[in-house]
């Protein structure tokens, strides 16, 4: 029997504690897949006193999680802290720098640092592996950095917070708002209590920058990631999307222009056509278009202590046996220095749905608005009468470039006529 | 530089091609994700004079493919001969037990000869890498092997088949008969002159018969595989499922019964609210249910240049980059030997058609047939009349054992008033 790989592993939340019980489970299955025994040596978290419902026995117990970082009897250590900063990434650093391997699933940590951490790795000659940092279980980087690694890749996107996307799904299934569904989420525990992260889009910003890096071996570039989140999407507008074939969903989409990486995460009118539209409820999904491949798609669970341990410990097998590569794709000093793409020149096409007092002329001044910008429409719908004296109007444009759509938005909302600020949601071409 | 990975390639059809195509489009490129250039020393076709798109100057020809096992010039062998026996065969043996790693795109050749192979290729510590040979660009192997590696397959299953999920779609699409889409698709050049080993399920068969062996490690069992084709598909029956609530797709199906492994591919019904329902043309997909990572579904074109070429490219950089594993997760001397789980013993739910006389009593003397077994009905559609006097009547079942349902089968098939062969199709929960 070879030498196992000697594990330590740092926070015992749902993540680590799914890890635990997963290399109990199936300890001998992995020695064997593995080609060595599993072996976690030492543990450390917050509290050592808090029930967890798994067996810690034989495990050394370190009060201070940076002591696994240079214990001389850990090969690899597994970061479950989270968080950009802080312990996470002193310990990441730390790890690294004393010759050991590190997998994690900190997204927030590899969006804000991947590419100083990977060239760490490398210069130590150790892994830095992060499976579970982007969509749980579905064995995304390993596609990104292996299996598609023949192609240059075209696009990118997916559904990557599984938060949102629950709450978007359940919102038209129910009709009810967002702060009901935010609300009851909430409550059965698929939104945490403080849920910025996840309804704002930085959770998926973070994925989207890490996939981004690995897709395009780029440096990882999360400040180049245009942002925006789910609270401001209404039930109207989930229906508004049905009846013109589209379901609304958050998506983080990368690709290369002209001038440079676009990278962007916000609500998108999706084509019922496609499959992303599909995908609901708390599953991820990514789709990466290749020159040579074409259309792949990738689904499962986005989150979750068996589909996250899953990944991560998908990562320690590669580590136990000797399977290395450079985190983002080619080597760290290799990685390309990419422009973000602004949005002023992204080019797509538009939903906007206006809350307007019904009265002549509302729609001409609108339109003409949107002309003066060159900006040709492809449906518009207006919906009866309200007792208020305001009706939606819901306009789609044709591709144009998101400046002018800025400018015309401008000139719109200055309209008497208008009463709130107008809801624009992009719409997607796959 | 790192000294090239020496390739030579032994077919130079559509996917030969494709390799020799992509290789010198994105040959910088793949250095860097490789760590070493992988360059072409020899290649070996049936016809040197045949006109190709592709570039092979600097490269050897070798007439005998075989030259390439022993050439000490090559590293890697790549076969795309084709064919379970033959040339494909022995010159895999040969590549392999002279010290050269092998990728292949070869489901016959593995499901036929796997375990074999796999084990002269760990005795020698070389690789046998076969992404290409399932599911097209889609890279289910590595994530069977490698992503989802922590998991106990619970079941897998997938459209493996372009061809005949083409023909499905397209019956379904435009309410044609099978011969007629076949014609249409050999003209089009989506089936082959003699389709049988696509209609008959074979391919999908090879297909499913190396996917078990990555999924379950165990020994490749192409002979426990139970296989039907789409042949007796009607498109009467397909309008039936969509009446029901079902597509028909031809999916290759593998789980572990008390019985043994079950490895079954035939036309199945599939309920309308799950995603492999809705891969539809030429794409293939395959669903992986594992006990930690929940349900994970992968698409992407089945077939095709540059799909196939993508994945035996991902291959060829896995052994560039050292990245060596067992060929089906676990070394081949422990790879499982597992009963196959019979067909007698499945337990499922079935949709039958019948074409009967319309008089009095047929039905009762149906459901008694069905009683007799304690087969219980789920529901039952009858057609109205029709000039010639036989009308369609649909049954489907609860779940029951396979055995049963053939018993009441044949005492059906006696009746009087039964017109023709009872069309049967089994139906899966997922």
């Amino acid at each position: 029997m070879n030498s196992p790989l000697r594990i330590g592993i740092a926070g015992l939340g749902t993540v680590g504690a799914g890890v635990v019980k997963l290399l109990a489970e199936h300890g001998r299955l992995l020695s064997v897949r593995g080609g060595r025994p599993l072996k976690i040596v030492a543990v450390s978290a917050r509290s050592k006193a808090r029930k967890r419902d798994i067996d810690l026995s034989g495990m050394r117990w370190e009060k201070d999680p940076m002591a696994l970082a240079t214990a001389p009897d850990i090969d690899v250590v597994v970061e479950l802290i989270g968080g950009s900063g802080g312990v996470a990434r002193r310990l990441v650093q730390k790890a690294l720098a004393s010759g050991k391997h590190v997998v994690t699933a900190n997204k927030a940590l590899l969006a804000l640092h991947g590419t100083e951490l990977a060239a760490l790795a490398e210069k130590k000659q150790r892994s830095l592996a992060f499976e579970a940092a982007v969509a749980g279980g579905i064995p995304i980087i390993k596609a990104l950095r292996e299996g598609l690694v023949g192609n240059r890749v075209k696009r990118l996107y997916g559904i990557l917070n599984g938060t949102c996307n629950y709450i978007l799904t359940t919102m038209r299934e129910t009709g009810r708002d967002f702060d009901v569904v935010l609300a009851e989420a909430q409550a059965a525990g698929y939104a945490e209590a403080d849920p910025t992260f996840d309804v704002d889009g930085i959770d998926a910003a973070h994925k989207l920058a890490v996939l981004t890096g690995a897709a395009f071996g780029a440096r990882v570039d999360f400040a180049g990631v245009h942002v925006e989140g789910i609270r401001r999407v209404t039930s109207m507008d989930i229906e508004f999307a049905q009846e013109l074939g589209y379901r609304i969903k958050l998506l983080g989409l990368a690709r290369e222009t002209r001038h440079g990486i676009e990278q962007r995460v916000h609500p998108c009118m999706v084509p019922l056509d496609t499959p992303i539209a599909h995908i609901e409820g708390v599953f991820n999904a990514v789709v990466v278009e290749g020159d040579f491949v074409g259309t792949t798609m990738f689904q499962g669970r986005g989150a979750g202590q068996g589909p996250t341990a899953s990944a991560v410990v998908a990562d320690l097998v590669d580590v136990a046996r000797g399977r290395h590569m450079p985190a983002f794709v080619v080597p760290a000093e290799k990685l390309a220095t990419k422009k973000a793409s602004p949005m002023d020149r992204h080019v797509g096409a538009y939903y906007m749905r206006l809350m307007v007092q019904d009265r002549p002329g509302v729609i001409a001044a609108v339109s003409g608005a949107l002309a003066k910008e060159r900006i040709s429409l492809e449906s518009m719908l207006q919906r009866g009468r309200s007792e208020s004296g305001e009706v939606p109007v819901v306009l789609t444009t044709h591709e144009t470039e998101e400046a002018a759509m800025r400018r015309a938005l401008a000139r719109i909302a200055k309209l008497g006529a208008v009463a709130e600020e107008p809801c624009v949601i992009r719409i997607e071409a796959f």
